[in-house]
């Protein structure tokens, strides 16, 4: 490999930010901004409580409901999918997300009479991602799932 | 017409009774008897919540959480729906539903990657039919939309 004169953890984040995945997770959290306040923030800090350690999982309690503030970036998260995919395929995919307060619940997205993303989700108290890389990589491979669907059935996903 | 010996009305309700999606749905409820405390009850006697007339629909409130009762109904209806859809398809559809507290959501069958069956549900609180005839056609119906979904695109509903 090259050596590169500054870290390429710093190189693969500014990477991930530049995802069209990440772009559309971070335009829905500032369209919440209604009051500017977080104008002056970085997209980094923004997203900042996205990431969670393994370290830091391992310390969140899985018992009792999750907490209000995950259950929001879980929202915003499959919603930046949901964006993504109409943004590729101009196709609205909505989404129903079934959550018990236990963190076990399931995540559908429909775009006519196909389902684009199903999903079990679990732990959801500890929703989180290790590098702003592996937010990028499992938005977009969400994204890239549902437009392989979309093109394997395109009269469906328009029924 | 021809003239009957017995009011149509009471033959309108036998037949409905003996429609395969009400027979479904008595049996789900029938499951739930885990003491046979209901032997003894008739089928008409085990529906009998199911019907709501107009003028009682009228005095049902619209606001606050709706009844447990009637959530328990809705939830078997939609259950007897698709176990109706299993029996006629082979196809197991997997039932979402989505519930606002304040009465209004959503229901979508999902069979593989299609959607049979998406249908928005309003005024919860006076969840019921009219007649037993009503109740039948409904269900019916439902199951017949949906078996016609997976009719038009069997290979979807199998993936």
């Amino acid at each position: 490999m090259f050596e590169v004169a500054i870290s390429p953890a710093v190189n693969d984040d500014e990477a991930a930010l530049a995802s069209p995945f990440v772009k559309c997770l971070v335009r829905l959290i500032r369209a919440q901004d209604s009051h500017g306040s977080w104008d002056g923030k970085a997209d980094a800090e923004l997203l900042a409580d996205f990431i969670v350690s393994k370290e830091q999982r391992r310390t969140i309690p899985i018992i009792g409901d999750p907490d209000p503030d995950v259950l929001w970036r879980l929202d915003k998260f499959y919603t930046a999918v949901a964006l993504a995919i109409e943004e590729r395929s101009g196709l609205m995919a909505s989404p129903m997300i079934e959550m018990s307060h236990e963190g076990f619940g399931r995540v559908l997205f429909t775009a006519g009479r196909l389902v684009v993303l199903s999903k079990t989700v679990r732990d959801v108290h500890r929703f989180g991602f290790e590098t702003f890389c592996k937010l990028a990589a499992a938005g977009t491979k969400l994204v890239d799932d549902a437009i392989a669907a979309i093109d394997a059935y395109p009269e469906v996903a328009r029924a």
